[in-house]
């Protein structure tokens, strides 16, 4: 392991069987691995991360013919399949998000802002032993329910808004995802309709959950639901993602993959319809892929007044 | 623009002067980018964020010799000088973060985890109109504290231990960084003597700040009260970096740039002394700069017990 000063102590108080290399002045990260691919003869770099400023960096150091393969998704394929005891703490991490989503459903009023609704979603999380948040908490109230992305802004909630609340708590790096969606009051008829469509479509999904499912099939048993209610085209995301260190890392769940689920992966179940204008609906669980189905890792009320 | 469905209608809802067009199935972010090169015979791209993956597909596309010019230090050129509104942002920012140490300074005590302290800053950053954290929060005690980046845990803080406590808050995606340490209790006389030299070196670095002055001399003139001190091995960082969008951008305060400040640069100031099995000591501020000196965008007592 090569490590920058600023990190030398705790990497080699941190890590166990590897050996940790300082990187000293006058050297830098691309100047280490030159020097192991020359001296060791690495046919083939197993890549996290790795920018193009690096890259370039690096294929300078080669004549072409020498200029070692780049693989950067073994390390991803190693990663969507979870140990147990990885799947333990996603887990936990599933169980603080479901906590912090009960303080969402019992905050999300009329007249509270959407930071407002964040911060206390935030702190029940951190309260309880949580890390920082997986991702940008999302609290999208009104017209920003549209947006898949919709942020979480000083705006206040008004009666009758759809509210769309997206959060992950982390547990030792590992990540978990979760959404509601809620109405700050009574909820009009065509609010109803629209979640009870997306409610059949992300439990048509779950039941489709088992290793050996194409993940193009599991996107069709939701986004079918929602073509066949005439909404299709309001559905404008895949329908999930896996879940690990990263929040968004393979598979994805989207209708042209050739991948099928393994047992160990963690994939989100999030189908969602968004109607410019009038708000979006959107049900997400984090679901653990096993032999014979889905478990859930987020537990939560599947209703518009979050009871 | 080109975005995916996901974020299509947002990104036609929240930007101004730019045409915003959809990437349809079976088209994706490279397929475009390479229409546009080829149709409008682009000879240079200028790139913020590339992976190395996304960096051969566009490769493939086109025979070597027209193949645009890459260049990835422009956006971050540009990035690293503040205008008016950056800056009034970024100030705010800083009284969000500012906020959250004074809280820091209230609730570290001995019997205190270190995630119930960050869960209190957090709440109060967030309370107050901030938007996600600029990064995690670091809230390092004990033996911890020696780390620079020494994370934050379920451990207990214990009377006498030297405690870093790294924030920073966001407001509209600007961030702030600020670190104080404190001690839980009655600091030691050695605590003391670390204390006071690396908050003298910090405030030497801030008197040199100004437009005009090379950052290697900035970083020297912390550098050197430290290594005076006969603890030059254990400030095992640069002096700071650039702060903005993101928490690290340019220009980098190290020993060996040889670039110069300019006004407008927003950049931290933060010298440490980290004695491995002892603690760490690091005092933090983040600073705008002007033509003729620095301006604080954080505040904070200098003092081991935070008054």
């Amino acid at each position: 392991m090569f490590v920058y000063g600023v990190n030398f102590e705790q990497a080699k108080a941190q890590s166990q069987g590897v050996n940790v290399e300082l990187i000293r002045g006058g050297e830098n990260l691309t100047s280490k691995i030159t020097a192991q691919v020359k001296d060791y003869k690495i046919t083939k770099l197993l890549v996290d991360a790795l920018g193009v400023e690096s890259w370039n960096a690096l294929v300078k150091q080669f004549p072409s013919e020498e200029m070692p393969e780049v693989n950067s998704s073994f390390v991803q394929a190693l990663r969507a399949v979870k140990d147990k005891e990885e799947i333990e703490l996603m887990r936990e991490a599933g169980e603080l998000t479901s906590e912090g989503m009960k303080v969402a459903c019992e905050t999300v009023k009329p007249g509270a802002k959407e930071y407002e609704v964040a911060a206390e979603i935030e702190y029940a999380m951190r309260k309880r032993g949580a890390g920082p948040t997986a991702f940008e908490t999302i609290v999208a109230s009104g017209a920003c329910s549209a947006f898949p992305h919709g942020g979480c802004s000083g705006r206040e909630i008004r009666e009758g808004d759809l509210v769309v609340v997206d959060i992950g708590a982390t547990l030792n790096y590992y990540c978990s995802d979760m959404t509601r969606t809620l109405v700050a009051g009574k909820p009009s008829e065509k609010q109803h309709k629209i979640y009870d469509i997306v409610k059949t479509a992300q439990k048509n999904a779950f039941k489709s959950i088992k290793a050996g499912a194409l993940v193009a099939d599991v996107d069709a048993s939701a986004r079918k639901v929602i073509e066949e209610a005439g909404y299709g085209d309001y559905f404008v995301h895949r329908l999930g993602h896996g879940v690990g260190l990263e929040v968004h890392e393979p598979p994805s769940l989207n209708p042209v993959s050739k991948d099928a689920l393994v047992a160990g992966n963690v994939v989100t179940d999030e189908p969602g319809i968004y109607l410019p204008g009038f708000g979006g609906v959107r049900i997400e669980d984090t679901v653990l892929v096993q032999k014979d189905g889905g478990a859930k890792f987020t537990i939560g009320p599947y209703s518009l007044n979050g009871e």
